[in-house]
């Protein structure tokens, strides 16, 4: 249903996205409840509902906002240097690493919420959520600096590969469950990571779905 | 407080176990409730907070056996030739990380539950979940090989450091909010990314925190 945007519905509309991204930046995803949002904002909990079609929307909401902060802290990541020297593909891709972590060690709990999320019922991720957010962009830069011969799918898919390894190490070495590293051994780790990956470039040229094995071909 | 382990409390404490399991590997961990528990295995609500300290203890239960579950599937990924060659270290650490991918792809619930459980109260994760399953272990044999220089300690954190990194494609290649990869495909990125790694090793040896920027050292 298209609900025609009145004044008031757009001022609860920001007031419902502004009460959501406080409770989940400050307590999290679990944190979040309709009666609490229609307190906070002195609706009835039904008018969340003309407003947003369901709460994920809501939450996605939310999650765009982190990820535009992310991509804005990621788009300032620029190399120290004043004179502009050193801007090395494999220098740019630490810095991104850096910045990653220290997005998540600084939003650590609004920055889960962007992963524990998921859509209720199996409903796909909407079309202006996917549209709107290319967060391996910035990755596809330097790496086809690297690696100038692979084409453009390869090199969007292996940025996707390359962040998603990033994100596996602040991830894991951000919770206290299985990792204890220090903020700056973690960020050595990182550094040290993203230069073998940049060192063994050569590997990953050869990207493609042939070489595996057979048991794990399924789709 | 110390229950002596009477056998009905033995027989009780495996149901409970048995029923939160069917539930977190089907469902998920945000499907357990207390109640559904205490219908399904016949006891008070309150019974179940006889037999564990609190709901907690009885998720890290269930963790446990997945864990020991994907230990076992780990120590079975040998090369698969029959003649026993081919067991170079960056062969044995692409095997681990696509049966990895494997396991998380057949286990996909229970495997994500043993990621998005955190502790309630901010209690810290207790002694004999830490002392039974160190999932990095079977990383490090490759690791050594290929790192003979490398002490134990450093050996350890990298080996967290690897598995981190084939965490974080699988976990992101796997949901299909942010990367939508076929199996096949997920799998030739990951050897790539553990072929690129392994070749370009020698930066690993310099692992330490001295090159991280300052702006990171926070702790």
């Amino acid at each position: 249903m298209i609900v025609r945007q009145t004044n008031r519905h757009t001022v609860l509309r920001e007031q419902l996205i502004a009460a959501a991204e406080r409770t989940i930046a400050s307590k999290g995803l679990a944190a979040l409840r309709a009666r609490d949002l229609a307190r906070e904002t002195g609706c009835a909990v039904g008018t969340i509902y003309n407003v947003f079609e369901h709460l994920d929307e809501l939450v996605l909401c939310v999650g765009s906002r982190t990820l535009t902060m992310l991509e804005v802290a990621l788009a300032a990541a620029r190399p120290p240097v004043p004179d502009g020297s050193g801007t090395e593909p494999v220098d740019d891709l630490v810095r991104l690493a850096l910045t990653y972590l220290e997005f998540a060690a600084t939003h650590t709990v609004r920055w889960r919420a962007l992963f524990q999320h998921r859509m209720s019922e199996d409903r796909p991720l909407p079309e202006w959520f996917v549209e709107q957010h290319r967060l391996f962009a910035q990755v596809e830069q330097p790496l086809t600096a690297l690696l100038p011969q692979l084409d453009r799918k390869a090199r969007r898919t292996l940025a996707r590969t390359v962040f998603s390894a990033v994100h596996g190490i602040v991830a894991l070495g951000l919770d206290e469950k299985l990792v204890s590293l220090s903020l700056s051994d973690l960020a050595g780790q990182l550094t040290a990571m993203v230069r073998a990956i940049a060192a063994g470039r050569e590997e990953l040229r050869a990207i493609d779905s042939a070489d595996t094995p057979a048991d794990l071909r399924r789709d």
